[in-house]
């Protein structure tokens, strides 16, 4: 490693971490507040952490299994490098830690967010976005700080030479993901069945039937709900992103290496590992730079405090437009320039996604208030006109990756088609350039759930109507910036499933070589396994698609799009209707509850979604791990790439839907509430509140487990490629 | 031509059209019944032909504008060969003949069916069912006529020798496939948001808001509801079946040309061209003794009744396999008996798609009862749960469509994947097999909305519990082979799909001739057109999943589905929110309406509904028909065949979703209206019909739709090959 650059990375995961520990500290010192307003928060804090040790228990086992497998498929077997089951396991750990330090600090800010906003509206927002920042901060440091330890480790002890090495760096490293993405997984498809069985049943129950508002503190479910809004959008978006931020960065350096492999040119390829790298490691310290800038002055409207946060993002995003000429321009890459624009291209497809995804799911857009609008003729139309609103908004987020592909692509091929792996190499980097501000854009998400329980925390300590008013103001920003970042993270995952894709066919050159082969044959051609370009890969596998192979795993990676989803809403369902029986019996059986004077059992409701969660999560789970290594082992890798790609491309749209069909349906109840078509217990109330019960599984379950299912099958894939090459040659 | 076993292709189809006369004529000598069943019927009929005439008219000015337009490439820039204007509007006017007539049939048929249910439950099934084979065989009839017809002419006059001569005579046979494809699309559409609009409307003000009985001649919507039945569920669906039918031989016609055109092996050319036909032939005439063999004896009850048709259809599918054997015998093709098989996969695939469709959507079984059970916490949960179910229901459609893709393949392809001719024919072939018994499949289907509006009719005219008793049993009857044949629908659309997309390669192939290319280079090889195979232009074109043109190409196919249905999900909320406002009037300015004292202004609500899906079911279908020629001008041949895929497979997918949520929702709430979980009028009710009106648009609408959008996307394709390859060149 001859280039000083390198160690700007390694030198911004701690700064990232240190501001982590600084926001930290300082929002602890703030006050939790009233006797009662701590002791809401310990019972959040409580079960939201018990949640966490549960799932951890079951992840560590299917990392245990997992780790073993890999163990016998290295020592064993030589399928695979010997570093892998550990990367593997480093992954999962520092995905899980982030997860960790995410909540727990969360879970802390709550009430000293809502006893903050007895000061004033800035400082409740100051509180609460800092703690957010906390997370994004942890997300992006543990994430760098992984990829710097591994990448020095490998560099030093790796025994590879020539232009093989960086290319042996990276791909093993690309392991380390698989780690992420389980743990992503398992977080955001149990976090999301947890968050939304206690949402459901507590709306159920509590708001149908009882009549009694949200967030009431006579309602047994509601410390459930608020433990849900930290398990799922802090602990699992977290995971998620942490996962697409590594991915990205990952599949980017080892496609770098692959480009420059066959023209050894050695000293260009190591710039192209770097770059990633650094653009990240520049993001970060421009992400701190933005959250200094989130402040907001006292009664600020929706769209200032809007403002607020776009102010930080936006100047971030700014900057590192600015910050990518330079370094790409320091490390002296070939075609810098054109290089660098493929990151303008990967923020403005970010920044157009976020925008549509605004458009349709905002109430102060014509989208929504046309949905509530279909109330008028009860809940069926509501739920039909959401249907076709998520649909629709498919359209522009589409369109924006679909450009934004070709465009990284053409830039960084320096506007040559054929020069596939500098093309490929572009449409990585735009997804790092997507990503390199994630420090704060994830805080703005994990901003979210932390107003919202602030809001909860002040209703159930009977805290004024002013601070009332000042948390709802954070609350509903929250909603707004919440459906910004699943578009975010919907299509970072799309960027980053292509940039893996194209990382399998690494993984089977180095599975072949790894087995001793030395070329492959193509027509009368023999050309040498390692100058063999992409397109000679795919001519070798007969990647094509009259290949009854490739189009039966596209078909089933379509298919697996949709069953994930329907294993994850009925699994919300059940769990639901577990929640509503409590919550019933408790209303039934527990004398006062309802007139204030005896206090539920929370910690009942708060097990039995823990239950639920763990129970249900396990066999989307497996099946998303299970079914691209049976595929490779029945269609080799024509159907592994057939089954990634139609995946890919049915999740993706899959996804979309149903993030914005869920959003329209939540701000259309709201829109509603705000007193129009009747207001807040009108039937037109009535039928969008069945539209928002409907839209939470879509919006926080199932949509958002699809950016999961897309990455770890491409991760699994690539881990098990040597198993699936062994077979295929076997 | 010199092979005499053809003739029995025209032969069949006369015989078809003749026995559909002997039918219609039996149909029409039964009495219509009373004075007012007469006049019921009566407006159905005429709501019905006044709603074709506008369709058509509609529809003609889109065909005069796609004739031009081919007419300009054909003749003015050589880019389409000269038959193809000619081909292209008779496929559009035969398939507008067969559903004109299986509408008018059907529109006769009620109150006949009503009338003979009075003197038994055999009497009321055998009309209904005959009448539903009338549209079975005019479509059949028609579709053979017609590929008769071109076969005998291009062979005549077409100015080609050699085997280039049958690729040509095959490709522009497809043709004539755009028409019945731009045909079926305005049919299923606009018949499909007709329906819908007229039933949502229907329900939501008289059965939700006045509390008045389905079918209610009090319902100024009823007549409209019953018209929209015959447009959707006859017209649509018969439409949607011959251009599967005639797509699906003419592709495999194509292939089978293609397939031996290197060999040269002309006989052999000419063999593997008459083999679709011959087996579509055959399976005329079994279908034909299937149909007879259809009848039930009184107090039969559901699964009896179940019984009756599945002997006609099961007893029609025996004999088409040992048919088959012998046909391609007689033939003396080669590999004969294994490319049987593939007739026998498809077969095999369509009934396990129907049995699947069945489980998932019959309330015997226990998903759906599961859903009806899902009520009892309100309309949120039926939606969740049925979103749930739809999704997960797709796995075993998929599954079976992927082995049978990769068996008649095998089983075609002589067990050797590289020779990707003889496998992709066998792909075509078992699409073939799967539709040569649609004469009696279609009856089936075509039966149940005969049967349904005998229902209505019955109630109208107050005839007697026990005829009720007995049109319900019938109705409930075509619930059933609805959802079975909409499975058989959208598994042919799908193996009807694949076959296009080769077919699509043989276009350009011609295409390039026509520019006068006469090889391609790859690499350093220069390859004749002539001789060049499917893997050579897909190395040629660079169409592999590499290529970022090809995965643009399959994200915006995969969201083009997305798109196209929620297009018609809104069509139909917005179609349906006219009915409601003018049910709602209606019964407001017109005294005595619901004291039965008036009669309701029927005439107005069918205006309405024939207005509303005139006006919206313009855009979507004018996208799908631009899409394709936009992708192609943009991306060129890869981003056409990425497009086509995807949305190929999100789309096949997405369509087995809607329909069986649909279908589950439906028999859902008639399972509790049967008695369960409260029965009618409870909350579990209520929640259940919120299902049912929200499947209605997935069902009949949406869901249905998605098979002409796969298909015509395809054919566009072929069609626009052409202009495609031109633009490329240049």
């Amino acid at each position: 490693m001859d280039n000083l650059l390198f160690w700007i990375v390694p030198a911004a995961s701690i700064v990232a971490l240190l501001f982590a520990r600084i926001f930290y500290v300082g929002m602890m010192k703030e006050s939790e507040g009233t006797e009662r307003m701590a002791r809401i928060a310990s019972h959040v804090r409580t079960g939201a952490m018990s949640y966490l040790r549960q799932q951890y228990k079951i992840v560590g086992v299917v990392f245990i299994i997992l780790a073993i497998v890999f163990a016998i498929m290295a020592y064993g077997f030589q399928l695979q490098n010997a570093w892998v089951p550990v990367a593997f396991l480093t992954g999962g750990f520092f995905s899980g830690l982030a997860g960790f330090l995410g909540m727990k600090t969360a879970t802390n800010a709550s009430a000293r967010t809502a006893n903050a906003a007895q000061r004033s509206l800035d400082s409740g927002l100051r509180v609460a976005f800092r703690s957010g920042a906390v997370m994004g901060l942890v997300v992006v440091g543990l994430g760098l700080l992984d990829i710097s330890f591994w990448y020095i480790i490998l560099d030093r002890f790796m025994d590879v030479t020539g232009p093989q090495k960086l290319t042996a760096i990276t791909t093993t490293m690309l392991t380390f993901g698989m780690g992420a993405s389980t743990q992503a997984l398992f977080a955001r498809v149990g976090g999301g069945i947890y968050t939304k069985a206690a949402d459901v049943g507590a709306d159920l129950v509590g708001k149908v039937e009882a009549g009694i508002p949200e967030d009431d503190p006579r309602n047994p479910a509601t410390i459930a709900d608020n433990v849900g809004d930290n398990v799922g959008d802090v602990a699992g978006m977290g995971a998620d992103l942490y996962e697409s931020y590594c991915g990205s960065i990952l599949a980017t350096a080892a496609l770098g290496a692959a480009a420059f492999m066959n023209t050894g040119d050695e000293v260009m390829q190591l710039k192209a590992v770097m770059a990633p790298m650094l653009i990240a490691a520049v993001g970060i310290l421009l992400s701190i730079v933005g959250i200094f800038c989130v402040r907001t002055k006292e009664n600020a409207n929706i769209r200032e405090l809007l403002g607020s946060l776009s102010l930080g993002t936006n100047l971030s995003s700014i900057l590192i437009v600015g910050a990518t000429f330079l370094i790409l321009w320091a490390l002296g890459i070939d075609n810098w320039a054109w290089i660098s624009c493929a990151v303008v291209v990967g923020l403005i497809v970010g920044i157009v996604i976020g925008r549509a995804t605004e458009y349709y799911t905002s109430q102060s857009y014509k989208p929504t208030q046309r949905l509530s609008e279909s109330g008028t003729t009860g809940p069926a139309t509501v739920i039909i006109s959401g249907i076709g609103l998520g649909m629709i908004s498919t359209a522009i987020p589409v369109i924006a990756v679909v450009v934004g592909i070709i465009l990284s692509y053409w830039f960084a091929s320096g506007f040559d088609f054929t020069n596939v792996g500098m093309g490929l190499y572009g449409i990585g980097i735009a997804a790092v350039g997507m990503l390199s501000t994630l420090g704060i854009t994830l805080a703005t998400d994990a901003y979210g759930p932390i107003a919202d329980n602030a809001g909860g925390n002040a209703e159930m300590s009977g805290l004024g109507e002013n601070v009332r008013r000042r948390t709802d103001a954070l609350d509903s920003l929250g909603n707004t910036t919440a459906a910004t970042g699943k578009g975010f993270a919907i299509g970072s995952a799309a960027l980053t499933g292509l940039a893996l894709l194209a990382s399998y066919i690494e993984e089977i050159r180095i599975g072949m070589a790894r087995l001793g082969e030395t070329f492959i044959q193509i027509g009368d051609r023999a050309v040498d396994l390692h100058q063999a370009s992409f397109t000679d890969f795919m001519t070798y596998f007969d990647v094509n698609l009259m290949n009854p192979k490739v189009l039966s795993g596209m078909f089933i990676g379509s298919m697996m799009a949709f069953l994930f989803c329907g294993l994850t809403m009925n699994a919300v369902g059940r769990a639901a209707a577990h929640m509503v029986e409590e919550v019933r019996r408790q209303f039934r059986e527990i004398k006062g509850i309802l007139e204030g004077k005896a206090e539920p059992d929370y910690a009942r409701c708060v097990r039995i979604s823990t239950k639920g969660a763990q129970q249900e999560m396990i066999f989307p789970s497996v099946l998303a791990i299970v079914v691209p290594i049976l595929i490779g082992v029945i269609f080799g890798v024509p159907g592994v790439i057939g089954l990634l790609t139609g995946g890919l491309s049915a999740g993706f749209v899959l996804a979309i839907f149903m993030a914005n069909a869920g959003g329209a349906w939540d701000n259309a109840k709201k829109y509603v509430e705000e007193g129009n078509f009747g207001g807040k217990g009108s039937d037109v109330h009535k039928a969008t509140v069945v539209g928002d019960t409907v839209g939470d599984p879509f919006k926080d379950t199932s949509g958002p487990s699809l950016n999961i299912l897309i990455k770890l099958m491409s991760m699994v894939a690539i881990v098990m490629a040597g198993l699936t090459v062994a077979w295929s040659l076997f």
